[in-house]
């Protein structure tokens, strides 16, 4: 076995390169991966851009799919050639006042995988044990990758949701999101309206399951749901102030408008919408660990999965540069020569 | 008795003006109220100022105490005598989608009562059945009015919440929501902050119940909340686009603030906010019958009350000016010559 390993790290903000890291051994807790794909995702850019503060050099990547190789002291659970998933989360602490309260999402030393520490352009990472996602069998490694950050993201939004089959649920935005967004919606047994502007995702919305689809730059996208009877929960993938605002009203009484794409601009709601259908905005961050074992075997199941264009991990700028230029149909996913071997499903 | 009554109504915004009316025999599923006080809220602007659409001439008033005197045919479980309360919502359907959900408040054939029809700044009411609320015999007619809608709002706010013993529970504005949503929360067994601009009313909020008074116009009241640990609940009765902003921030993870005082401008909340710590903003419209009989109740046995201010009905256009300029310490109350009398209790 080789003593070093490939990795495509930042020196810099926006300065990608390939290096190669000395292979280490995983800590207490911990376990080692040998990445076969690795999603690229848009919060990416909290790492490429520096939006959050970064101790550079970093790798960046929290979509990892790999085979465990090594498995730290005090691990239980996990065993050396299992596949995995890695996510945004990179696992819970267990002793803070949420672990302890069972709000493991909101650990309070929560680290962020490829933020706080390297992540999975690359491959080989160090994980912690507690954040690990189990990849069922029938899912490709490149195939699941996307999963991991943009599945777990809106599967547990909707999942937590209280929509129940038979409601009306909106998803704002057909992207790299909107597009899972909408497939698990169906798959829940939701009525399922996806809106977006223009008419060139129409077809493909009612593909991914849409019973309808609201041209936003055409119609009032509220006064449309409302004519729907009204959307129990709408899911704002894409966000913007104006946007979510002018889809706000669309709720139904008691309806909940959940934020998991995030923009700069601060998010606008009138207070009258508020409290005279008494709704309500909430941001949704990921899920835990086991919603993140349910994402992917309810993806295999009922067969959910994102629209993926594969690179290999060599071409992480580029396959970055075009997501961020919005060009993705929806997922670029960096595949590693472990990922290209037979075994990678 | 008398085969008229007297009314203060408006002929047209701000118009207000004495008159007598013809006493009518409250139809099928109404009762007919000899009302002994009325509060002065800030939600009658809806009428005066005709912030919704009015039919006038109008009676307002939906802060309601009084004797019932009549019953219209098919009402059940209220008697004649007895001493009810009339609050905004005026009662619901029992047949709407929403009401055979049990989601009352969200009745679609809801009317609000002294906006869709007469109200309480009168000797008499019509009040249909299914929005009536007991009101203790250890309370006066003065001191429940508020109760109606202030006390009603803030205490369903907070029951209905998901803070529980022992959490941070914040109130952004001390005036008339705010001077009883300190008192609820005390007396729910919350941690209680009051925010407020300026130090005047530090010492009255301590009294009322406050562990820790914040002053938003010398210190961050987000960073000030988040040194006690994180608010579990802000109850927001103080509106403004930029004073939300300014303290959603100080929610812990998961927390909830919530809105029940409404201004003109638009609530901004930034994105990050909500997903990174999974944090919410929902709005609250006073609550079911049922917790209006709970939230009478709660204050008699708790010794919850509002600060009152009394005037006769017949200088009813004088309350609502003060009450407007801001200077009502906190809530103005309408008294009738029937609340005079020494059955008012």
């Amino acid at each position: 076995m080789n003593t070093t390993y490939k990795a495509i790290e930042l020196s810099g903000p926006g300065k990608f390169s390939e290096v190669r890291k000395p292979l280490v051994d995983p800590g207490p807790g911990q376990v080692r991966i040998r990445i076969e794909a690795c999603g690229v995702c848009h919060s990416d850019a909290a790492t490429v851009e520096a939006l959050f503060p970064i101790d550079f050099p970093r790798v960046p990547g929290h979509e990892v799919v790999g085979r465990i190789d090594a498995i730290g002291s005090g691990v239980q659970g996990w065993t050396v050639g299992k596949r995995v998933g890695v996510g945004f989360l990179a696992g819970f602490c267990g002793y803070c006042a949420f672990c302890r309260n069972g709000d493991l999402v909101n650990c309070l030393n929560q680290e962020y995988t490829g933020v706080h520490h390297d992540g999975g352009y690359a491959e080989v990472m160090i994980a912690k044990a507690s954040g690990l996602v189990s990849i069922p069998d029938d899912l490709s490694s490149a195939d699941a990758a996307p999963l991991l950050c943009a599945g777990i993201t809106t599967f547990s939004a909707l999942r937590n949701s209280p929509a129940r089959a038979g409601d009306l649920v909106a998803v704002l935005g057909i992207g790299g999101l909107g597009h899972l967004g909408v497939q698990y919606a169906r798959r829940m047994g939701f009525e399922v309206a996806a809106i977006d502007r223009g008419t060139d995702t129409t077809e493909l919305a009612k593909k991914l399951g849409a019973h309808h689809y609201i041209d936003s730059a055409a119609t009032d996208p509220a006064a449309a749901l409302q004519a729907l009877g009204g959307a129990t929960v709408i899911l704002i993938t894409a966000s913007g102030g104006k946007t979510v605002a002018a889809t706000f009203k669309g709720l139904r009484p008691s309806g909940v408008a959940i934020v998991v794409g995030v923009g700069p601009e601060p998010i606008e709601v009138s207070g009258m919408d508020l409290i005279f259908a008494t709704r309500k905005l909430e941001g949704a961050l990921t899920g835990t660990p086991e919603v993140g074992d349910i994402t992917l075997r309810f993806s295999a199941l009922s067969g959910v999965s994102a629209m993926i264009e594969t690179m290999p991990l060599e071409q992480a700028a580029a396959a970055y540069a075009k997501m961020m230029a919005g060009n993705a149909r929806f997922r670029m996913v960096l595949v590693t020569k472990n990922g290209s071997a037979p075994n990678a499903r």
